[in-house]
């Protein structure tokens, strides 16, 4: 966990980085050495992102060992790939034993076959099983953003010894603000932290003043319910328990920051049509980018031969009122807005937990009252326009199409992502691209049953 | 910061939970009482939280000042607002010494000048000041997420005695876990973390293993840099300066992640083209949901316009040939899609800080690449479907405003945030729905204009 910001006043710091950029650009190694000394790993890492790999393999080299690692760590996982590809198996041992053992398995699953068997038998057995346990859970698990570097008391230890003993481990371990009591066979007993620790009296045995029974979730979880319960109840870190209850590891507070985010981003994404892409999108290539976007268009533009289908069947009524055409895109669109209005509310709701599906009748009611709103606003402002453009009749028509369609579409927006929740699909996965082609097709099919009932019926009486 | 989880195994607390709720719906204090005591202040909040304010009133009124100051930090906003409103002046006065720093100065801004004068001077000086200083901060500013409750150390002391301070002032301070070095004007020399305390030697002195210079941020810089600042570099806290370079208040990780949580909200609702709602989702109103929603679609009624017009412009193009009706709503839709795509992940992109303004060059290149080649896929699909509904000459105009308007599209939805974020507007507040208003038009005039050109030049050689 966090690890000290460097040193250096803002100025300082400002120009270091740009001396560290400097360094970089001319791979000179000595004064990178110089510069990386000064500043934060984080920021070293940021600076080394865009560098081939054999330069990023010749100035990481000249760090210490630990720097290094720490370095390493701070990479995006496609970095950290390319780099490992460069590195000698003993180099690739030494480097895995100085990471953290969150960052180790989330290497080792990256690695090919050929290249884990290389370094493995170099490694210590308690860190290979280690390794082998971490990388076993799947991507977007619990298990695959714990870490296994927590710190244990045992509950008959007193508040002096205990502190004496996270003195001993501390630069083993993650964090030392919280540890956990555990019996001999690794089941949860308590939790207590550092703070506690230091406030009690010093011969106060932990079983005294331990958390019994502390919060905790499972490695198979999605990873996203360890950043949820660390957020809602403001915690340090969480333990986590495997299928048999025993304490597999831990998530600290800034795993479960970067997990928020990386969930946020990918939500973003899907609401905006792109799949899952699991990298900053600087480092995303154009091939991989294509790939992310072309399915959702590809699978759109059949959605919307339904409104073509609807248009192709009205051909008579459209052919009479050319006027008609003036206003589709703006029907479609509106009917769209008001749907990806609801649908995205919906969505961030759901993936933060501030709605549940019992909630889901009270909402939609909720949503009633508010589209009839919209859809007599937008049917107000539509109809000047109509009678502007068409006269009475054609502003009648745009006025209604209007307010059904942004009803329409606000309904399906609210209620699609509960639909798609309650089916266990990904409401931010398909709800926004969905809802515009459903909303599409709503106001098209309404907008020319609409006139045709209501031009239709005005042409016989003329 | 950090309190701990509360007690009672998964079972128990699930149990608890329901017992909790059901007195709530009673309003028995009594047994509410007994099931508040078992489980944390955010799950007693969350369960009072749809709860009428005298019923809300009366049980809070039942729990120990310490946990229902604790409970009422726990609740939104405008819950707490709607409370503070049956509290009577004393009760006011009891509640604000209570609650933390940063939670004060919010629940003050809130309150009527009526409100404030009524327990201001049932307050000591030194928190009436407190409180006015932090609520001088404007929504959204560092100022206004920080606390005033860090803990301080000179720098002469030894470990020994740091360890012994923090220990006497943990009950009154967010965290202990990092302390901050000032001198006698409250300039910031250094931060010391107590797990340097503890594994530095007793009788060390803090100015030789502190940390100088640590990172800092302004306490009138948006809060989203100390949610980004604390993120990046896994920091636990970060210290905040005001305008006379003075330590003024920390920003804590917890209160970073709800900054980080409410911004990602704030953003994926404007790209859903809803106006900024500080609220979450289950508790606004009908009339709030209703004004955060009208503006953007009123706007994109006359953003539409354009296309309308260009439609009425090629009217006799579309008197002749019907068939290109049918192809409307997929390439508005397309172009819409293509362009929301490269929005989207430019929006967060920018939000994340994972691309800046510099990068705008070769992110355009790519996109253009990426662009193309989506273009063509797309034109290959829909020309099989245009030369099936039109023959050749309809499947090659549609083929080439497919690839047209895809190309268009992307190019659009990745330079307009970057242009808005050059002019210091928020590109999540406009782009989307701009976007996707832009893409309309541009798809609605490439594709008559191709067809005119294509189709009137083959008209005139039949």
């Amino acid at each position: 966990m966090a690890s000290q910001p460097s040193r250096g006043s803002p100025m300082n710091r400002t120009q270091t980085l740009v001396a560290l950029r400097a360094a970089i650009a001319v791979a000179d190694a000595d004064r990178f050495a110089l510069a990386a000394a000064a500043v934060h790993p984080a920021d070293v890492a940021g600076a080394l992102a865009q560098s081939a790999p054999e330069v990023l393999y010749a100035l990481l080299g000249v760090l210490p060992l630990r720097v290094r690692a720490e370095t390493f760590g701070y990479l995006e996982p496609d970095v950290q790939h390319r780099l490992a590809e460069q590195l000698s198996r003993g180099e690739l041992a030494e480097l895995f034993v100085n990471l953290s053992p969150d960052e180790r398995a989330d290497l080792f699953n990256q690695l090919h076959d050929a290249q884990r068997e290389s370094f493995l038998p170099a490694l210590a057995q308690a860190e290979r099983e280690d390794i082998r346990a971490l990388a076993r859970y799947p991507e977007d698990t619990v298990g695959a953003v714990m870490t296994s570097d927590y710190a244990t008391v045992p509950a008959e230890v007193t508040a002096a010894e205990a502190i004496a003993h996270l003195r001993n481990v501390a630069p083993d371990k993650e964090t030392i603000y919280e540890a956990y009591v555990v019996d001999a066979g690794r089941s949860l007993l308590g939790s207590v932290s550092l703070k506690d620790l230091v406030i009690s009296p010093p011969e106060a045995a932990v079983a005294r003043f331990m958390q019994r029974d502390p919060l905790f979730v499972r490695a198979d979880a999605p990873r996203g319910e360890a950043a949820r319960v660390i957020a809602k109840y403001d915690l340090l870190a969480i333990p986590v328990l495997g299928t048999d209850d025993k304490l597999v590891g831990i998530v600290t507070y800034d795993d479960a920051m970067d997990v928020a985010e990386a969930e946020a981003t990918d939500d973003f994404r899907k609401v905006g049509a792109v799949e899952h892409l699991p990298l900053k999108l600087r480092n995303a290539t154009i091939g991989l980018l294509y790939r992310r976007r072309v399915f959702w268009l590809v699978v759109l533009v059949f959605g919307n031969l339904v409104s073509g289908a609807t248009i192709a069947y009205f051909e008579d009524t459209i052919a009479a009122h050319l006027a008609l055409i003036f206003f589709l895109p703006l029907l479609i669109a509106s009917s769209g807005n008001a749907g990806s209005q609801s649908a995205t509310l919906m969505v961030r709701a759901l993936a933060t937990g501030d709605v549940v599906l019992r909630d889901w009748g009270g909402l939609l009611l909720r949503e009633l009252a508010v589209s009839i709103m919209l859809g007599v606003t937008m049917a107000l402002v539509v109809s000047a326009i109509g009678f502007w453009r068409g006269g009475l009749r054609i502003a009648l028509v745009v006025a209604l199409t209007m307010l059904v369609v942004v009803i329409a579409g606000s309904l399906v927006g609210m209620a699609l992502p509960f639909i798609l929740d309650r089916f266990k699909i990904d409401p931010a996965a398909s709800s926004a691209p969905l809802i515009t082609s459903i909303a599409d097709a709503i106001g098209v099919i309404v907008y020319f049953a609409l006139a045709t009932a209501i031009l239709g019926l005005s042409h016989a009486l003329e």
